[in-house]
């Protein structure tokens, strides 16, 4: 069989990279070789454990995007890449030819091998794979104690969903916070707070020493000697881009374990592209390659590598990447663009804060009007803007692509205090009290 | 009595000003002069009409604020300004000498007397004056049938409370869409029909010929020879800058009738500032006078006013005005920032625009699933993002300032498209198809 770009991969960066493709390329035969018929929402996967309830709420309509655009969706495996012949062959021997290849591989959860007890039955993972996760809400039923080991974003979000899914749940953190690597420690606390009364019972600055159970799980045991009960773990301990295939086909991995790629997604190899959470990515402010693996990055790359496919079309005016992420619990929702002032510390910025603390509607008498904390990281000298965190109501999640934007457009505080931003009473803080502008304002009284 | 700082008016723009002077100059005295003891939020001042249902539900804490950091404040009415002796003169005889004055005597309704019977009993405004405003709360509790004549932001967001409130409504605009000089065509339809399924009833296209009624109101004719029934009328048909103060000094007013003003909100008078409603502005893209009154633009200009009084310290990096406007009927949300698809073609931009509908949250099958639409207008050759609207849910007001931010940092579609946004399925739409992204894609192809 023969294409003119083949994908491989069909979650988030596989889907954009190929329907990006068709239609700025609409006479190419775009192929996507997918290794599950349906694809989940990659980031809807938490709410499996509460909110959606069943994988079948949680399907990306890849088969109708498809359909419609006329791209040619493929079940299958890819067991090898022949860069000569430019062509793949599936784990059926079938082989498919192409002009273009987009590697959107993707990650798996990284295993906890180093925990003793961790080949127990009921410890489970959370991989984008539906059969699996078919598997663990199955089992899951039957469990009441859990315990979720490791408090980044995956393991809060399943977490808190357990929770109100009425389970006993235990979350375990190394690290003296949850969410340890996102946030500092003001917006954190706030939301360990927020799990504790929303029934999570959080344990930070703690460490596994092994799961214990004779053939399934019966507890957690702590290095202080305490043990958790719990009849499952969910291990969140991270997760690691798949690469074999790109590694068998001979192109060049990074240190940490992505494939190579320039600011245009391409491979070493000009017919090779690769994207989403397989493909390096360099930190936007640091300059340093970064362990970012989130849809919405994905999404960018692709959309970058489906244009640009036959020529550079998309032409990078924002260099690097900057890690926007956001959640919610309940009706609080948080949100961190760029760096934190941990990671500027540590990376050796020269920097002030700026922070405060509003509410989200106004009068603050409205039904709904949430607390709205926000606080930025601001280059002393220079004025820019390096990073900002939000923990607010659920309009956070805009809010945070505004100081996204704010980040990459690299305007300063005097830009931001001299810019216009909407407000209106029930959808945005106050005009007067806009916790983004008064934390812009504290920052320029720290830099006089 | 002396001042080194005083400030008229103690609104959005006055309170923003007097508190922004003070902790850049600590070391002055700032007093306000202030009509009325206690100020109303003004954009809440819709929602008296339904949700906060009395003034005392919508009070700026001015005092306390003022209070915390020092400032005076002082009620009274100004009457004369004495440019040469640099001093006030309020109603009571009473005289306040300055350094540096600002006046934020904001806005005033615009008088229906172009309407026969106008000045009948059950007439009301919508002015930004407590006492007045508890008069007609007062007097509409024994009305049922309202006419509300304009369907400008005021005009809507008066009907939707009403109406919420079981009053039977008649929203009246004389062009052919609601919201006429806000929203192009496609998101002013959706809101109309919002209105209409939550009980407004919508006339638009029609003129008023006269307000009927002997002492007190009983019915709107329209010059179709049709009559609405009517125990009240609320005119809402626009505001004009009060500027009778600073006319009276002798200072320069503009041909739309406001207080002129440089970029740093300087009147020709060095010692004079003028911010909020009652000064000029210009619009960021047309570069033309504009009418734009806006509590959020009122505090951006009085925050650089305040900043600058004794010498240009926040230098603008964005210029002019860029209306960013936002509201919310029910769980859904409008925002518009920036040029229009009609005002873009009434300047004569050569442009194009890039559409796309799709939902808010992701999977679909979340709670709370809101559709939005998100329509951009590009400049043809340039790429550069000129205007967006949206309609969506209440995440709207946030997503409404990314885009304000794009159009300010004088982005372009190309950037756009290579730029990082985050997402998550609880507070925003799904990374491959973030609606703003995909009418950024649609703008790009059109292009070509």
């Amino acid at each position: 069989m023969k294409s003119d770009v083949l994908v491989i991969g069909s979650s988030a960066a596989g889907l954009v990279a190929a329907t990006t493709a068709k239609r700025c390329y609409p006479e190419k035969k775009v192929v996507v070789v997918s290794r599950q018929p349906k694809t989940l929402v990659p980031c809807g996967i938490p709410y499996l454990f509460g909110a959606l309830a069943k994988t079948d709420n949680d399907i990306m309509p890849v088969d109708k995007m498809f359909a419609g655009l006329g791209i040619e969706l493929i079940t299958g495996e890819v067991e090898s890449v022949d860069r000569e012949a430019r062509q793949v062959t599936l784990a059926d021997g079938k082989n498919i030819a192409y002009e273009r290849l987009v590697l959107g591989t993707g990650s798996l959860p990284r295993q906890a091998t180093f925990i003793a007890g961790a080949e127990l039955k009921n410890v489970f993972y959370v991989p984008k794979d539906k059969v699996y996760l078919d598997g663990v809400l199955q089992q899951l039923e039957n469990c009441q104690k859990i315990a979720v080991i490791g408090a980044g974003f995956i393991g809060v979000e399943v977490a808190d969903e357990l929770a109100q899914n009425d389970k006993q749940v235990t979350l375990i953190e190394r690290l003296p916070t949850i969410l340890p690597l996102a946030f500092d420690v003001d917006v954190a606390s706030r939301v360990e707070q927020l799990l504790a009364e929303r029934g999570v019972s959080v344990r930070t600055d703690v460490e596994v020493e092994h799961i214990g159970g004779s053939s399934a799980v019966d507890g957690v045991f702590l290095r202080d000697g305490s043990k958790i009960e719990a009849d499952a773990v969910i291990m969140a301990v991270g997760y690691r881009p798949e690469v074999q295939l790109a590694q068998d086909a001979g192109l060049p991995i990074s240190p940490l374990g992505f494939i190579r790629v320039d600011e245009y997604m391409r491979t070493e190899d000009p017919h090779i592209f690769a994207v989403g959470d397989c493909a390096e990515k360099r930190d936007f402010v640091t300059r340093k390659p970064v362990m970012t693996m989130l849809a919405s990055t994905a999404c960018a790359e692709a959309r970058i590598a489906g244009m640009n496919l036959f020529g550079l079309s998309a032409i990078k005016t924002f260099n690097g990447t900057i890690s926007i992420f956001s959640t919610a619990i309940g009706t609080t929702g948080i949100g961190i663009a760029g760096l934190t002032e941990k990671i500027a510390a540590e990376e050796n910025f020269i920097y002030v804060t700026g922070a405060f603390e509003g509410i989200d509607h106004h009068p603050g008498t409205l039904a709904g009007t949430h607390k709205q904390y926000v606080k930025l990281v601001v280059g002393k000298e220079s004025g820019v803007i390096l990073g900002g965190e939000v923990y607010g109501g659920l309009s956070v999640g805009e809010l945070i692509n505004t100081i996204g934007i704010i980040i990459q457009s690299r305007m300063t505080v005097n830009g931001l205090l001299t810019a216009q931003l909407g407000t209106h009473p029930l959808l945005t803080a106050s005009p007067a009290g806009y916790p983004l502008v008064k934390a812009a304002e504290d920052a320029a009284i720290k830099m006089r």
